[in-house]
């Protein structure tokens, strides 16, 4: 059904493309002349057509969604059913960590296609044991086994059930401000209003406010001050919901999709402290703040934190064949060595999702992507959105580090009253980021606010074109500024 | 408690290959000198060293638990780390009904990773476009849209999300003797013992019993009986429950894990009726049973019942890339048109699955494989079964169709009593394992039954081996006999 993207010779609309990515495209791969044919084009019409009448997608009412087509994709970059090029600075649902297409990645899928695409997860498949080998290696020393789920929904789903095994204990704590999942347990986990359709108090989770210095919870005007009251809450609501009941506290290291606001210092130390003195099982959720996305390979490597169980997918492979898990502490793993572990999966552990990992890490490690997401935020994307920052009253907050940051607009700088309610959008949004794409920029955004969020490999030009780009269109949020 | 028996690693080299399977791998290649290279058996060595140290395996126990190697796969055949070629009659988890390596499916998974590897779930992308287009146009008329997920255990999961937002109710009857998934709604969805150490009320699933006429949960003799009685009984529940509580009903068309029991004539419309009648969503769980694996695109279409959700993984691409889904009616779909559907997933609909289903439901047609997994079942495998039973005192049944059958063995045909307890093993089921893999088969087993469930492209040839390495396996049963 599909072709390899060798032909580069057609002829669409150059002049359509934005002025900022096309500047950026420096090889002279700008134009929809190049890259994308006329037959891609043909076939994505065919597929917008098949989609409408066939496709159920997530997250949508169906009806009046009218998605948009990429019929290719390289690098940090995407190009639309328009033949469109776009800088990818969403790197999709943020888990393209190494760009796309990257080529010693896809040759690792077609090897181990032409190898060993599957294997049930009872036998021993080599891709899977070195992903796993690679995985333990990354983490912090004492979580030494790793189980492969299809991604970080079902991740989280057996984190928690590891939890409540190996303690004997029912209730689960997560934070408010936060995302966990699709599936039904992981939704509830969820502390953001995709959960609001599909509360079920039966599932055993509570609850708790996070830390979150820009919308203190505690009426904090400091970030120590919103450490010590954030731990103060935490152990209040553990004290109220009695240790002994609670499994697991599961935690976004950053959360993420909720806001990508980093744990002020001190906050994830105390929450590690906390846990540890009740016997609760502090599970930290990397799925999208894991490997690279922060500028190191794991965010809680920026604290020095060991949690019990870290759940990870998205930039693990990058997204490139379905993947997620579960890093297991040798104490939780004990438990299961004599005991049956009740959970798994057909496709626990899949070569091709395996091998792809491995390409991923190697290519991450030989091509020093960590410190480049690292670089990009110290030393571009940071000092760039401050500036961003100090120009457009419309822009209440910057914050984020290496390639995972968020820009939060607001009507008034004052009140930080937000540009779109909380789990709504606006005509102000929708306006700001239309202008963004028009500029060239696939952006994400949730409620208030714009994420940046490129793949790893970005290059420093396309960064400062993408947010020259996120500059201008913040004109138009100006304009809503009360 | 496990899927299948431990398997242990024994220590024979290649010349203790069955007799059987070295027969049937005609040229020449049952050496481990052919196909399997000594750098492929270093490599498995290592594989296996790395797997004890850092994979954690699903449904184990992890300290007494050692799995088998395997090191090449293709078509019909494995070999395991010792170079031993064995026959597939697993298909490793029942997924790969193409069987293994099929280079048409190999090749489209090459293709579409040099195209592109993924795109998110937002944006239109042909493969997905095409597989979705496929998948309904081999569903029956009236569900036209797929919700593409990760896997099986996912798609229940949203499927039951679906009816529940679709009725406005909450509670879900599903079946006992049942498998539905390892996520935490869908293993309480489940009706065997994996759900029990994950047993949570608060889901909201009860559970029926159902048609299985070997065992009657109704004292019926005939299968008329036990068609008229089980429904009697299904009507009754739902009486009992409240029809007006109660969202969906979730039943696999044929239970797969749990023991290959088609439905008696006439059971599945009258639960099509009786769910009508109620407002009650029929999801048929298809993940095990859909594609070819019954010799009917679907299993349903062997009872020509149209139910309002089909769940779908496995068979549809053959578990080459992991992909699962939800084929919804034009009703369902309808409740999600103005309203946002609240779910999804990263991969929901991820490309390199679904060209791998494109290729593989266009593998399926060019080269008549449903076809031929009806006829082996009905001229071959259904027959040789049947000589088998005449044979063996130790086999209380045989039944199953397509490439989809169960052996039930018990101590006394005449009490039924199994030759391991529901949800357990024995010495006996142990040392009948032992000898079909000693015969060069790879089986797959649940309690006291063993499960013929070759890939559809299955050759009579291999068939028969088969099943003659079985027939002698069963010597070692009918030594149990009481």
């Amino acid at each position: 059904m599909t072709m390899t993207n060798t032909e580069h010779n057609t002829s669409t609309a150059a002049g359509d493309i934005g002025a900022e990515a096309a500047a950026a495209s420096a090889a002279g791969s700008a134009t929809a002349a190049g890259p994308v044919t006329e037959e891609m084009l043909a076939r994505g019409r065919r597929a917008h057509d098949l989609d409408r009448k066939h496709v159920f997608h997530s997250w949508q009412a169906q009806g009046p969604f009218n998605p948009m087509t990429i019929v290719r994709s390289e690098g940090t970059r995407v190009w639309d059913g328009e033949g469109r090029e776009l800088l990818d600075f969403s790197s999709q649902l943020v888990n393209t960590n190494i760009g796309h297409q990257h080529p010693a990645v896809v040759r690792a899928i077609q090897d181990q296609a032409a190898d060993i695409c599957t294997i049930a997860p009872q036998h021993v498949n080599d891709a899977r044991s070195e992903a796993a080998r690679l995985i333990a290696e990354i983490a912090p020393d004492g979580l030494e086994h790793v189980f492969f789920t299809n991604g970080g929904a079902d991740a989280n789903e057996h984190a928690i059930r590891m939890a409540r095994l190996h303690t004997g204990r029912q209730k689960v704590l997560s934070a408010y401000r936060s995302y966990h999942g699709g599936t039904n347990l992981a939704v509830n986990l969820t502390g953001d209003p995709r959960r609001f359709a599909n509360d079920n108090p039966g599932d055993g989770v509570v609850h708790f406010m996070p830390a979150y210095p820009y919308r203190s919870y505690f009426g904090s005007t400091t970030e120590a001050e919103e450490t010590e009251r954030a731990l103060r809450h935490l152990e209040d609501m553990i004290t109220l919901e009695g240790p002994q009941n609670i499994a697991a506290l599961l935690l976004e290291t950053v959360p993420g999709t909720a806001g990508i606001y980093a744990p002020p210092a001190g906050y994830l130390e105390g929450v590690r402290e906390l846990t540890e003195r009740h016997g609760i099982m502090f599970i930290a959720d990397e799925v999208m703040a894991g490997f690279g996305r922060t500028g190191e390979w794991l965010a809680i490597d920026h604290w020095g934190v060991t949690p019990d169980l870290i759940t990870f997918a998205k930039g693990v492979n990058s997204g490139y064949v379905p993947l997620g898990g579960v890093i297991i502490s040798d104490e939780v793993y004990s438990s299961f060595v004599d005991r049956q572990y009740p959970g798994g999966l057909t496709y626990s552990g899949h070569p091709l999702a395996c091998a792809a990992a491995v390409a991923t890490i190697t290519a991450m490690r030989d091509e020093g992507m960590i410190e480049n997401a690292k670089r990009m935020g110290d030393e571009v994307i940071g000092p760039r959105l401050e500036e961003i920052k100090a120009k457009h009253p419309s822009v209440g907050d910057v914050r984020g580090m290496g390639c995972f940051w968020a820009i939060e607009l607001v009507k008034n700088r004052e009140t930080r009253e937000p540009l779109a309610p909380y789990g709504g959008s606006s005509d102000a949004m929708n306006a700001v980021m239309g202008a963004i794409k028009e500029g060239g920029v696939l952006p994400f955004a949730n409620f208030n606010r714009i994420h940046v969020v490129p793949p790893l490999n970005v290059s420093e030009a396309d960064v400062r074109t993408a947010l020259d780009v996120i500059d201008r269109a913040l004109d138009v949020a100006d304009g809503y500024v009360e």
